[in-house]
């Protein structure tokens, strides 16, 4: 019998996307699989089997495929953090700093309660921007972060290190070397 | 007992968002909600039962949580529908008309096989320009649309006329009067 693909064999890499030097790890061709769609949500689960998770909550726009489906799987409901100004009602906001410039990152104030427990979710864990803000803003609502989990580390890119930093546990289920 | 609330229940409408004289149905009251979350997920699958669905195809980005829990759900992948520029690898484009100017989604070619029967799904149906310009992308590439399923329908504007007269099924969960 063939060997079984791995989660990351589903992953395609594209060439100079978005724009020159940079190697894009593609999880469209991975989520488009039943089969790679499912593993990757059940082994994303896996460190968590009997843990309490309240919400699950996703980071625009890849983080709300994987989020929505993992929010499914646990039976809890999903929030999503979004770039600013797409959230309709009264949010909070966290700014960040890009590799060039600043971003802006929000949540509903209302979406998380105090004590609420929480599972973080992302396709790809690069420099870690994104997803510290995203971190700040769960926490400044009082809600209390089990775990982040990604499918895809870059860890040359020192994300992994900066959330651990924050006092994060930290699940990724590959990495892939070169930026 | 009191009676359990129904899926409409659970979307909040925010007043003059994204500009005044708007009623904005927000969706994130319903996914934040683990019983709202799987009972819109649940019904929205209701008419398909037994039917052969390959892949879920949903529209970014509310479309996206969405899409992820229903391809779980099924057990099948999923395939987003995205704004100009945000696929990585080679996709085809579609021009839609807007209020004022014009938009373009794009697919990746190679995200659906001709012949495979494709489920969309999105949180809202208003004009249908973004749906429309998606099934089109769907039949360029071959694939057979069962269905276009939506939560919320905006019937003033229409949307699921001009997607029945492009010969879609259409199936929402409830409906709000008013823009």
């Amino acid at each position: 019998m063939p060997k079984k693909p791995a989660v990351k064999d589903y992953i395609r890499t594209i060439v100079d996307f978005p724009h020159e030097g940079i190697m894009f790890r593609d999880v469209t061709t991975l989520f488009a699989d039943p089969r790679g769609f499912r593993m990757a949500v059940d082994q994303m689960l896996h460190p968590y089997a009997g843990e309490q998770i309240d919400k699950v909550v996703g980071l625009e726009a890849r983080g709300f495929i994987l989020g929505g489906a993992i929010a499914h799987q646990l039976g809890t409901g999903f929030v999503p953090i979004r770039k600013k100004g797409k959230l309709p009602g009264t949010t909070i906001s966290q700014e960040y700093k890009l590799e060039y410039g600043e971003a802006i990152v929000e949540i509903h104030d209302d979406a998380i309660k105090p004590g609420e427990k929480i599972l973080v979710v992302d396709d790809l864990l690069a420099t870690g921007g994104t997803a510290g803000a995203g971190i700040k803003l769960i926490e400044r609502l009082g809600g209390e972060i089990i775990s982040c989990a990604f499918i895809v580390d870059l860890p040359e890119l020192g994300g992994r290190k900066l959330l651990e930093e924050m006092g994060m546990d930290v699940h990724v289920l590959c990495e892939f070397e070169g930026l």
